[in-house]
């Protein structure tokens, strides 16, 4: 069979590293593929930055839009990022041509996704992005072959590289979120600009992506609800392990009475879950199918050789003819999604609450729960290292905290609840407020 | 498109489980695959049993052969079990007559699997075999298509629930073997003859599949080396914790300079890993890339509706014409496997050993060990309960466990020093010799 032509856009680590093993690979894919695979064109934006590549024999385009153009190149491989200019029109023109198209590029597909892959299904060609999610770790495609007959009822993960690696140095060495944002930057873990991350913005691109393969609705970032890890304190993550519990910014879709909720916030998760081992810069994603046991699926989230092997794994795809729709059913098939209210949420609640009188504050605390028919589940008193003095006495005027771990509630009872506490005045601050995802 | 017609060869609780989740997934079926998916004939022993399944509409074939050669029948579901007749000839006449077939059947898989492969080769049909190493843990398609350009160093796995079951109820609660088994048997999580799961014949089954899927190798059974957990004490796994392992009963297939070995035996595994997470009856793969940071897949190993979710995703790849060689690549291109020398194994090991003299043995031990060049990271003299009179001074005559780690070492260095301590008369019984493998 006749060799399948693949041109790349974008020979940043990631796409020199595609050409890297699809050159040492090449026996192997042609035995998988039953076909060779072969790259014959590329471009970037420097011809002359050193890569350490051979590119003798491989065609070098002017621009993106040329390879997919070309008529001798049968797979177009966008991994230039950025979700307009020129990575947009250029997968556009390539599926428009009758080309299969891979990308690694999780803004894009999260954006303009729909439009591609009805673009994608009008051509019948393929349109593969594992590396957009959890890079090598083969969630897209669990979803949307692996799964096919399996209702799911909700799927969550850390999917944020970023987030959990500065969580696992905060609860490991008590650090402050700044100190371990810091050195994450330091490591080149995270960006200079860090909002994208820390925001939660990056795990709710991913998680837009997953839901519609979940649920069969549309891609929707702006449908799901979110919240970063900026207020996390050290104090947070201590309380969590005296309590049973790891704190982790988790990513979570899941089929409630009221719709798909999609949501991404702190999260306590039990100690023993699957998905509180994952410590550093790993992702994981865990999915509850209708009836079956939870599936997880741990893996590096980032890095160019784990995204140039999901790169390369859609490729083969591709020469295979392994060809599923992009969202896993026709775009015509999925189904709008809205925001979910997240008063609405139903679940348990962390409450860390700094007590202004550490005598009365509990009890009273307590009483503004029940009446709002919250039970507790537990309530612990902490005495902090610096409200101490000399001699191991509380110093009376600083506040003292006050955890509580709710069972199940609606997330506006608990606003009710601490709305009503803040008017009698007994606490100091805003209160930190977690919500707990059981396993 | 004309819907996929499929007739089902076996009706007990995964068959039964595969009829209801088709009719319940219709629609989603149909929206994925872009065709409906129809149960049209099943059969199974007695067509009178209460099975609960409304069968009104499908035909009831008189045998399995009746089905897989049926020309109103597209794919062919075996879901029998046993590897010859009626099984292995029924999916032989299927593929024959240019059926795509989804098999539940590992030891089929395991033990005809190249043959049928070839077969199905032959006539450009799918043989999906998802459910058959841990149900709807998505492991054969990600090392058949989503690792397809990544050279795989290592696998390795929890691939028996039984022996998983039993070593966690062991280690939580310090029974012994029997006690665990006796309670496995006793809630259905072992058999009456348990032999096949506790001597590591079921892991060894799966192992040589994910061998062949990882490496490119012939699968083959009787090149695994394989040891059960029948041997295994609650000292052992509570020296394990004390050390910083746990104790599992792991499938290892790894490349060595050697060639792939294969091997199953009780493993200690750093108690951070992530299959060191994976307790009671759950199933876990970890799968070593060049390069890239482990993959881990978690789930349950077993279960109708878990065994059923995979069997119905391998049907709907068949439905959408997604289809890869049954083993990665074609028959004809993977290499022959011969069984691993344990002796040439390295890595670390746990030695227990019985000392009568608790004074000197310890020393003799390390003597011994060191002719041999095996390095000692750790070194234990335990006390164990029994051997104490009533004031808890030990009686004289009670043998004292010591227990070893080693450095890597080779597996004949091991026994040659073993040999000689036993020469040496300083211990009693046989020592406990257990692997350590890192991640």
């Amino acid at each position: 069979m006749d060799a399948l032509r693949v041109g790349i856009a974008g020979l940043g680590t990631v796409g020199a590293e595609v050409v890297r093993v699809i050159e040492r690979q090449e026996r192997t894919l042609a035995a998988r593929c039953g076909r060779p695979v072969r790259v014959v064109a590329v471009t970037a934006r420097s011809k002359a930055k050193k890569r350490g590549l051979d590119l003798r024999g491989i065609k070098w385009a002017k621009n993106p839009l040329a390879i997919a153009t070309d008529p001798e190149v049968d797979c177009f491989v966008e991994l230039i990022g950025g979700v307009d200019e020129p990575a947009g029109p250029a997968i556009e023109a390539a599926l428009a041509a009758g080309k299969s198209v891979v990308t690694a590029n999780k803004a894009l597909i999260a954006k303009h996704g729909l439009k591609l892959a009805a673009l994608a299904e009008k051509h019948g060609v393929a349109l593969n992005y594992e590396a957009a999610v959890g890079a090598a770790i083969p969630v897209i495609k669990t979803l949307r072959e692996g799964l096919a007959g399996t209702d799911i009822d909700r799927i969550y993960g850390i999917l944020n590289g970023t987030c959990n690696y500065i969580l696992t140095r905060m609860e490991q060495e008590g650090l402050s979120f700044d100190e371990c944002l810091k050195d994450a930057q330091r490591l080149g873990y995270a960006e200079a600009n860090p909002a994208f991350d820390v925001d939660g913005h990056d795990t709710a691109q991913k998680l837009s992506i997953l839901a519609s393969l979940a649920f069969g609705t549309k891609v929707a970032q702006s449908a799901v609800y979110v919240e970063g890890i900026t207020s996390i304190t050290p104090e947070d993550l201590r309380a969590a392990a005296d309590l049973g519990y790891r704190l982790k910014l988790l990513g979570v879709a899941v089929r409630t009475p009221q719709g798909i909720e999609q949501r991404v916030h702190p999260t306590m998760v039990p100690r023993s879950s699957s998905i509180a081992q994952v410590m550093g810069v790993t992702n994981a994603v865990t999915i509850d199918g209708d009836g079956i046991p939870p599936i997880t699926l741990v893996g590096a989230g980032a890095g160019a050789a784990a995204t140039a092997s999901a790169v390369v794994a859609d490729i083969a795809d591709v020469a295979r003819g392994i060809r599923a729709e992009p969202f896993g059913r026709p775009v015509a098939k999925l189904a709008a999604i809205s925001k979910a209210p997240m008063q609405r949420h139903e679940g348990g609640y962390y409450l860390r609450l700094m007590a202004r009188d550490h005598a009365g504050t509990a009890a009273t605390i307590a009483t503004r729960l029940a009446e709002q028919d919250i039970s507790i589940e537990s309530i612990v008193q902490r005495q902090p290292d610096r409200a101490a003095d000399g001699n191991g006495k509380p110093v009376k005027s600083a506040p003292v905290p006050v955890i509580l771990i709710t069972y199940a509630t609606s997330e506006d009872a608990v606003r009710r609840a601490l709305q009503a506490v803040q008017r009698d005045k007994v606490i100091s601050g805003r209160p930190q407020v977690i919500r707990i995802e059981k396993n």
